[in-house]
């Protein structure tokens, strides 16, 4: 499984991703999700991956490897098709192949960031290489096991946030996430980008010891008892 | 969608569930999906059922045809193995023909209750008409829209949470669950069941505009933006 979570906010986007991957559950590894592509002063372009571990690292291998181009693309628009059409080009050396054997070959992306002379961006990448991009009015975008944090998203971020509240707040929906499915798990990856800084500032890792992480993770059912004591007794008729 | 919840505990069972019933978004209706069937002073069986509403109905139909057998059952295990024949029995009656459209004929239901001279009991009647049993380390059982409650319902509620805390604590859970997915609605139907008393003695159904509801929904975000406002900034390197 995996975690990866996006945030557009008036003054950047914050992104946030678990590192867990796994092949049943004797086969358990940790890949970073998280791939930054930067050009200081011209783009960054932030990618967030899940799905088939296989097809997710070819596509950024091949982004990688074809990195002039893809971070020349006009603009940003036009690196998030780069995306999706690379995302295509893996699928179709291999699906047909792993389909035999009835492995789903599917990615998807988060892909964020900004290009000079735009505002930024965030994109999400569908299996099927077709994108959505977020907007002041839905600002959020996840991938994987996205149920669990949207109790707390839904009411306590929005396209206004601070970066550094939204910040705080995607890796308290991460530490929630990694509480309830063992198979979302750290190294968790961070990153603020800053509108208009169009280099990438503010980055972190927080490793499975975390401590900052594990205050994170306390809070939740600090948070969840108080909530029930403060409720109201039920009265029965 | 629906969303049903029970919990056992040390001192009876709590039964919640929401009353949304649709079939595509031009089709939505409410029946109640809890059902209650009591003989005082020997037993109380209640049912909440999720899935296919006429797989659902047909059981329920069908074992209040049979009550006098159906609660004359030798213990509660037995009454819970009469709940999966006779969904299996339905399912045979139907299931080819639904599945000809493409339609799922499945359902499901939590069993909950106590039968003179047993401890109360608690289980979950798959679509296949097997069941599992809740239990001191699992007291936990959910049918439908199963995720968004889980950050709440995992921390703050266990088996030795007093009655009126875990009927807060479910109500609590339906109310962000509604609040997340707009196919679980009101009515919501609240069943405490206390142990030994072998009848309902607290029971309430709360329509769409209720006050109570209302106030539990509220304090969701409250409780969102106490927590993201006391977790500590991020240290970025």
């Amino acid at each position: 499984m995996t975690y990866c979570v996006a945030a557009a906010a008036s003054t950047g986007i914050v992104f946030a991703s678990d590192s867990r991957t796994n092949a049943g559950t004797a086969e358990v590894a940790s890949h970073s999700k998280m791939t930054v592509f930067e050009a200081p002063g011209e783009r960054v372009v932030v990618l967030l991956s899940a799905g088939n571990l296989a097809t997710s690292q070819s596509v950024i291998t091949l982004l990688e490897e074809r990195r002039r181009e893809f971070m020349a693309k006009p603009t940003f628009f036009h690196a998030v098709e780069a995306v999706g059409e690379t995302l295509r080009e893996v699928l179709a050396r291999d699906a047909a192949a792993l389909a035999k054997s009835h492995i789903d070959a599917e990615a998807s992306f988060i892909v964020g960031g900004q290009a000079r002379g735009e505002p930024p961006r965030l994109f999400m990448v569908y299996p099927q290489g077709n994108f959505i991009e977020a907007s002041r009015e839905s600002p959020l975008l996840q991938l994987g096991e996205t149920n669990y944090a949207k109790p707390l998203l839904e009411v306590a971020l929005g396209f206004n946030s601070a970066l550094d509240d939204a910040a705080k707040c995607l890796l308290l929906a991460m530490a929630v996430t990694m509480r309830l499915n063992v198979a979302v798990a750290a190294p968790v990856d961070l990153l603020a980008y800053e509108k208009d800084q169009l280099r990438v500032t503010r980055r972190r890792r927080f490793e499975q010891d975390d401590a900052y992480l594990a205050q994170l993770s306390g809070l939740w059912p600090r948070a969840m008892n108080e909530l029930c004591g403060r409720a109201p007794a039920v009265a029965f008729p």
